[in-house]
């Protein structure tokens, strides 16, 4: 996440990421009802904090960087807005895994 | 679990595991109802996580291995959906035991 | 516990045990009440997990070992079917103590 | 924060946080109602404790420094006065984020 | 406690007591009343377990051994039957102190 | 504190406080009505002790000492009389700040 | 507390206390009402423990010894009978100070 807008610099293991819209229309661009549109628990990294400390006080590398795609816990998460935008803040341990391939 | 479709690589100290459908008909191929189908807690490793922390930041080695048949508990586990086949996600410290033999 | 038969190898720190049934007939063979039937909180070790983890991830040996003969607690311990045999599983903090003589 | 007045030095990890007052006005001036008066939970550092103790004794650094504009959370924090001003006190923990650029 | 009999070894930080049956007689030999018959919270240590271990997993030394007789907690405590008589199983650290002298 | 008197020394990490009285008249010497008789959750600590201990034993330096003026928390401490004069006895780390200038 | 009655040792880190009974006359002898009896929470400590043991098995030194007068917190305590004498045992960290002078 660059340019010249407000960036969030994430705290200690705190991830941000914009969760991934799911479809609304099939690939002929018909609109899918919504009952249809199954619900997507995935989404996009956006920024990473520096990592959480052990109880000596030593930073703990996180386990997702920018860019990736991670499946997200059905609940949990803090809503944030920045700049009329809508992320979801994730502690590092919350996340599930990652989406490769 | 590979090939061309979405994988997913667990984080933590999570495991994908692939439950064992109960047989539902005798050897002889006859139907079973649902009372005689004895409820089934196995299930296939499908992929592991890189494993937890210890208090100290140090990776704990995960018990189970891609390919393990084991023992799952009765309750806990998140259900997820990944190109429509259902999947569940246990920690490591969740699973019960390995079946071999 | 060997033989041909699936086998459980319990996971960390778990001990699979089963239970010593009570007498249900005196010496001389007369089948006792209910009621005089005494509970036995008694089993023997089938088999043993490799240890739970220290917090620096190191093993914890185990306090009991295949054969052993068990005193249980009243509560706890989850009940696990294999091969139509009835067997409990046990965490190794949870047994009070070695029958011995 | 300097100047003839009392002065609050946080203890610990703990931040002492101004809130950014939300805009009441458009540009031009306009008296904006007040469910269209967003609501910020930006603030900024006005002083820092000396960190919390690791449970060996050592001191944790502080993730956030005076001056800094934080992303505060939707709860918690204290509510303190200070010569006739409202501020709040915040754990380094609790605060999610910088807002930078 | 030894002789051809059943003993029970505790394990972990576990120590067997016996409880000091209190006076129903005066020294004379009338029998109390119920009510006159003081609670007595002693009891002698039967056999103790090897040790608890630290979150390091070395055995932390026990506090009491057989023989010493000891201050019983008012609750607490887990009631076992070995070859008919009444002991009661503690932690190290439920027993409140030695009686001495 | 010193003198004659009986004298308070705290044990572990606990602080002894005389909480500052709110001024109830003003400077011309009008007489103040409660309700305009702002709260002070300010003190002045009369004696610290030598601090609590680390989960391995060694001491946790205090934060405070004997005559700082701090920030108390609108919660918390334990009301101590001696000589029949009041004090609050709180935890080091329930303190919130220093009041300096 | 010596002599040739029962005695108690601590286990632990816990202290035996004597509680300091409250003036029930004036020094001109007159019997105050209930009422005006004011309550103490001082006592004597008349034997302690050997110490509590870290998370590494290592003993942490006690904060108070035999013959200290202590400050009492207002609940907690396990009330103890030996010989028909009242005691009250503590946890060391229970203590709230030393009253000294």
């Amino acid at each position: 996440m660059s340019g010249g807008l407000k960036r969030l610099v994430p705290l200690m293991d705190r991830v941000l990421v914009s969760r991934v819209e799911p479809l609304k229309k099939t690939v002929g661009g018909v609109i899918l009802p919504d009952s249809a549109v199954s619900k997507v628990n995935e989404g996009t990294v956006v920024a990473v904090g520096p990592g959480a400390r052990t109880s000596e006080g030593n930073i703990i590398p996180m386990s997702v960087k920018e860019g990736d795609t991670v499946l997200l816990p059905e609940y949990g998460g803090t809503q944030v807005k920045i700049d009329d935008k809508d992320f979801t803040l994730y502690r590092d341990s919350e996340l599930l895994g990652l989406m490769v391939g």
